[in-house]
């Protein structure tokens, strides 16, 4: 047995990564440690930092001044924490329990931005990994792997606009051994996302899977597209390779995108079995994805029941940019001639877009057309963005 | 316009990551930087660091002693290379060009594995994060994402065992729109690995792409499993949450996994449009892959036509922890006597299962039993299997 364990041993230690410390019997620290009591203790090794943090949007966010060239703003931004050594390891106990959510974080070691490297649960936001944490319970549980059916998430390519493109497509749990026809929800992601973003920081997969277990939300498909018309994929799985992914979006807000949509629609109803005709077809973004679902709705009216405008991306772009913009009154009042199942609109209280998205309900209101609306707290965030699909799923296709 | 722009940079602010000094003026670096001659600088910021080094496949091996408990073993370990500061930058320029190849390297900040901040391509392989570095070109070109058809990379959930368990599935270009039936190549991962590694290290997507594409290789369906029987799907991906990934993984090689193995087999010829027989079907896998592979299509010796051996854990198992592995020379002898359309076996020089593979390919001679066998330089790494999946491929299905 000597000799097994031995051979065991090494294929664990090749096959494994063999620098591992854990592996040969090296500390291995936990972090984050989530308590009983939903207090957590975070922990980096940095026997030779002078000043260690925790940054993250489960702490209070603080008020900063941030500068845009001339201009300055300002901005809500996530609390930081000090930890505390001990030994060359540092430490941080959250004072409180940390409420349920689906929280991101860095450590801030001498003030170089990190991740937690005993977490190796990441997400990518355009250029920045970031640190994982879900604290379970209430709506975060909507935000879990849960003992349920689960449907399938596949990365496809389809054309648009000429170009070859990727898209992420939800499939409902029974999807493939029915012969159904099911609804279909585009998903729509904000400015220097991606087609994968709704499904790693949206837990968009999760929040179907358990709301339609629950009852709560019809079966249906979700459509995830890549709202940057020039990029043909999320970054590293296109031909450019693994450039650092850029900033410079463009293309992104002046028309290619809403007015190449249908080329979306096109390929999902022929190759899913969709119900294709507007009453089992929604429409939501955020963002800039908000202001996508706004402008893709108002130029075919007869395409989208149920549209969602989450923290959009109102009253930013020069209506003269493309046909797509313009003539909005005329468009607004097609569209809701045509009563819409839905409209909806939600926003946080200290959103930077708040006013914005007031002076558009302001309008609508002013005309008569009806809306949902939802205000919740905090800004122009992930957490929001969680809330409003969460309330959004459950209205649609009734 | 000022009002305009302001607007959007405060989107961009806050849809991106807010803390990104690149987006507020800060300096920001490249790295990796691939020249064009490819040698490769590494940059990382550290200002107060003593001593940084980065280590990674691409700098030559170096030999080291491993202790396992009493054991010394000398094993490969990868090389190190040592940064230079200037101004609180450290950097290193590799001395020749890299080779193309699919790296993964590190950075070690006064002793501290920490990956690449600057780079957002990460792997996960089981508790580890590697930051990723691709040089293009020779075979290297077959693991990019190059402008050909892509096939569809989909997570789909099924029983076996009586277990939901998740799995990937690749369909090839042109599945979805035809009606034509594909033969089907089940490709196992190594021990500690998951459904989710022969997509992120052994970049099968991009192989079976690019081979298709180049007409090198039949258009098929790829399904790789979940090879821990007692875990439902990736870490992070069950209902354990977001626990960091364990190294003890129960029921890896006692026969459970192989015994059910025709669960999955059921399943995607009840799901996709398959040719659901001996000839249209290969098996193959990494190391404790290899060992599944071996043992599956040993006890299914009218299942699968192909089977491929990858860096294949032989010898390791106790034959009486299950019927699956019990007599094995007369299983062999069916499994042969039906004329398998191929058996082979890839192992590297120094892989430290060299010795095991060399007397089951003894074993095979002397019994007369036929196949294919390929060398390369290196051990137990991706770098193998990687090839392996490049020549094997264009075998099957002719």
């Amino acid at each position: 047995m000597k000799k097994l364990s031995l051979t065991l041993m090494a294929l664990l230690a090749t096959t494994f990564s063999f620098a591992q410390q854990a592996l040969f019997g090296g500390a291995s620290i936990v972090s984050p440690e989530i308590h009983p009591d939903n207090t957590v203790t975070f922990r980096v090794v940095a026997p030779k930092a002078v000043k260690v943090q925790v940054t993250g949007d489960f702490l209070p966010t603080q008020k900063q001044t941030v500068k845009f060239g001339d201009n300055v703003m300002e901005m809500d931004m996530p609390g930081v924490g000090d930890l505390t050594e001990k030994d060359g390891v540092w430490e941080y106990t959250t004072p409180q329990p940390v409420a349920p959510e689906f929280y991101t974080y860095h450590f801030l070691i001498d003030g170089q931005k990190m991740i937690d490297l005993n977490n190796v649960y990441v997400n990518r936001d355009v250029s920045t990994l970031s640190s994982i944490l879900l604290i379970g319970g209430g709506r975060s549980d909507l935000y879990k792997v849960n003992a349920v059916p689960h449907g399938t998430v596949a990365k496809r390519w389809y054309t648009q606009a000429g170009m070859t493109r990727r898209l992420s497509v939800y499939t409902p749990a029974g999807y493939e051994n029915s012969n159904k026809r099911y609804p279909v929800f585009y998903l729509l992601h904000g400015m220097g996302g991606d087609e994968e973003a709704w499904l790693t920081q949206g837990r968009t997969a999760q929040i179907l899977d358990n709301l339609i277990a629950q009852g709560k939300a019809e079966p249906m498909i979700v459509v995830m597209t890549n709202g940057n018309i020039s990029q043909e994929a999320a970054p590293g799985e296109t031909s450019d390779g693994f450039v650092p992914p850029s900033m410079n979006l463009p293309k992104t807000m002046e028309g290619s995108f809403e007015s190449s949509f249908m080329d979306v629609v096109k390929f999902i109803d022929a190759n899913y079995r969709t119900i294709a005709k507007k009453q089992s077809r929604a429409i939501a973004g955020l963002s800039m994805g908000g202001f996508h679902s706004k402008f893709i709705s108002l130029n075919n009216p007869d395409s989208f029941g149920y549209v969602g405008l989450f923290s959009a991306a109102l009253g930013v772009t020069d209506p003269t940019v493309s046909p797509i913009y313009m003539n909005e009154d005329a468009k607004l009042k097609t569209q809701f001639d045509k009563k819409p199942n839905l409209y909806w609109i939600g926003i946080g209280k200290t959103d930077f877009l708040i006013q914005a998205n007031n002076a558009y309900r302001q309008k609508l209101d002013q005309l008569g057309y009806k809306y949902q609306y939802m205000e919740t707290d905090g800004g122009h965030i992930w957490r929001n963005w969680r809330i409003y699909l969460t309330e959004f799923t459950p209205l649609l296709f009734k």
